[in-house]
């Protein structure tokens, strides 16, 4: 037979295979969502042809938008056009917030249902993937004896990086917000397609970067854990948090990576919750590290002289680098705002950041690019 | 100020920290679901109080199970007790296939919308995650030449893996589904947790697994792309595949990771039309690959006189193992017998494998289990 004889064969067995490639689901035409305009403008799209109040909440807008039904049930909204950026967003259907189902773009995360959109930029923005080199991510999986679960980290490697090679580098840790999981700063904040793009430009020194799961009570993200309320739950999340980083990642990634170990070296960082974890473990273990950032930090309490009981006047003399930050539209402003008074009354050295923006992912991805490229100099 | 006073001060910073730490999502009381009872049924809720419909598709299973909706419009239904396994499931509300919305954990896919539930089992189940020394996953990016786009893949080094030691590795290179991506092997498919098991055991050697990218042709993804029933799409699929994996995937692993070079060493296996895949490549390309496995493969035609030119009744000389397997209740079933049958007259040795099950990851765990532990012996 010839080759053109077998379309019939390659259709039947077509069928068979979409028939059998996945799980079975009812089938009404597929809608496009979201769809990116010319303009940057998006259109969100949900097919509910029985609920009555659909709408899309989008990360960075203080009020969701209402979608509109047509006659086959389907909702659909159209925004302003925005700037470019990734956006989370989360389509609630009478009350329920999900996923998109139009969409396989998600961003990781215990608690909140997101799904994501990318709305393209030119090449200046430091989360677009460049035609530069590419570090690698490598995701580590260990059994925790200070928590006792099995959890993960992960490590950027940058470009050019060489276990079998001479050179050595400096660490930045950085760490994820309440209700992330160990992927976030990858996954939905681009720190490897960030760092890729500044080590490319000689804006940033070539680093790794150590991004560990953040929780030392991981019984915070069950429903009503208490954490945020009670004193004891919250206290024991960050320092079990801060004891499995410096007794179990620290030293693994110092023992596997060609890394440079002293406090001149390691950095910490981290967004919200993992904010007051870089500050409340970097503060407090200033033989450790030398750079602290903290962005849109939250999860403490105002009792700074007994959360940071290692802080004295001359704790400023040892830091290369205090770098706090939040964005402006943030309600943990004031707090942060704060915190930064009470610095400045023990004479320590920082840098005071107020950055556009609410509790979003555009802020950390901006205060990443700004921050890793005054490390290490 | 002392601490216990400072209650009410975190009380203030945990709603505004909560306020701010996601989307706002409207919040009715969440559901849970889905829920694992101790004889192993499961129960899924949903709320979705106007919708007319509601069922869930559980993966394996031949019919989806329809939900029934109480007085608070939350859907919900109990399965029979499951035997242990992982789960790929869809809710099903009024026609739309969903993510469930109360479960975080889902099955990476550019096509289809699964969750999924994890039904714990004994430590002799080779994807239960085991207490012992665990590998990494490394995640590499690049430009592909050979398609045009930024791409990525996936490379598992077992545990005890040194860059800077003397020992080297054989490799798998092992290729997802249509739809997957290039995590699916190990998001879903748990292939480093069974390879640290069977190493840990002794029942598999030592090998880096390599998990790339499975599409030449990525607009096959599109809707209407036309795959699987217009052969020049499809044959393009399969062609700059093979040609991106043989001249950019492997090359970059034996130039970076401490392997083996040399067709002994090097094994092709995957699934659906990932098991496609490594038969068209590791068939047509015997001088590469001495061990080939095919898992429930799909979307090749019949003719396979012309599929594979480069077979001839001394190939299976040349093969330390061709392992031909399928769901004994796949449809795919009668190809991978007819392909047998092909075998078999042309002379050349294989095992035939039907696994009970259809076109799912419980028989693909399984067949991974088994197939690599034949694997460079």
């Amino acid at each position: 037979m010839k080759r053109t004889n077998f379309v019939l064969a390659i259709l039947v067995a077509a069928i068979l295979f979409l028939a059998t490639a996945t799980l079975a689901q009812a089938p009404p035409a597929p809608v496009i969502s979201p769809e990116v305009h010319t303009d940057r403008s998006l259109t969100f799209r949900f097919r509910a042809p029985n609920d009555k109040k659909v709408a899309v909440s989008i990360e960075g807008m203080t009020k969701s938008l209402p979608m509109q039904k047509d006659d086959q049930g389907v909702w659909s909204v159209t925004t302003e056009p925005l700037a470019p950026d990734y956006y989370g967003y989360t389509i609630i259907a009478d009350g329920v917030g999900l996923f998109d189902p139009s969409n396989h773009a998600i961003k990781p995360n215990f608690l909140y249902r997101a799904s994501e959109v990318h709305v393209a930029g030119p090449a200046s923005l430091s989360w677009e993937i460049g035609a530069v080199p590419h570090g690698e991510i490598h995701h580590h999986f260990y059994k925790s004896g200070v928590v006792g679960d099995d959890r993960d980290f992960y490590v950027y490697t940058p470009p050019g990086y060489d276990p079998r090679g001479k050179q050595t580098y400096p660490v930045l840790y950085l760490l994820h917000g309440f209700s992330d999981d160990a992927s976030a700063w990858t996954a939905v904040g681009r720190a490897n397609v960030i760092l890729d793009n500044l080590i490319a430009q000689g804006k940033a020194k070539p680093m790794l970067v150590v991004m560990p799961l953040g929780y030392g009570a991981p019984e915070v993200l069950l429903p009503n854990s208490g954490v945020w309320r009670d004193l004891a739950i919250t206290e024991r999340n960050f320092n079990k948090f801060r004891e499995a980083l410096l007794t179990e990642v620290v030293p693994r990634v110092e023992a596997e990576y060609a890394v440079i170990k002293d406090r001149n070296s390691r950095a910490i960082a981290g967004l919200s919750m993992g904010g007051s974890e870089s500050l409340l473990t970097g503060l407090n273990t200033l033989d450790e590290f030398a750079w602290i950032g903290a962005f849109s930090s939250g999860g403490i309490t105002e009792a700074f002289d007994i959360e940071f009981p290692a802080v004295d006047s001359k704790s400023g003399q040892q830091l290369h680098l205090l770098w706090i930050a939040c964005g402006s539209d943030d309600r943990l402003i004031d707090i942060n705002r704060n915190f930064r008074a009470w610095l400045a009354s023990k004479h320590i050295k920082h840098v005071d950041i107020e950055t556009p923006g609410a509790h979003t992912w555009m802020v950390w991805r901006r205060n990443l690019t700004e921050f890793s490229s005054l490390l290490f100099r």
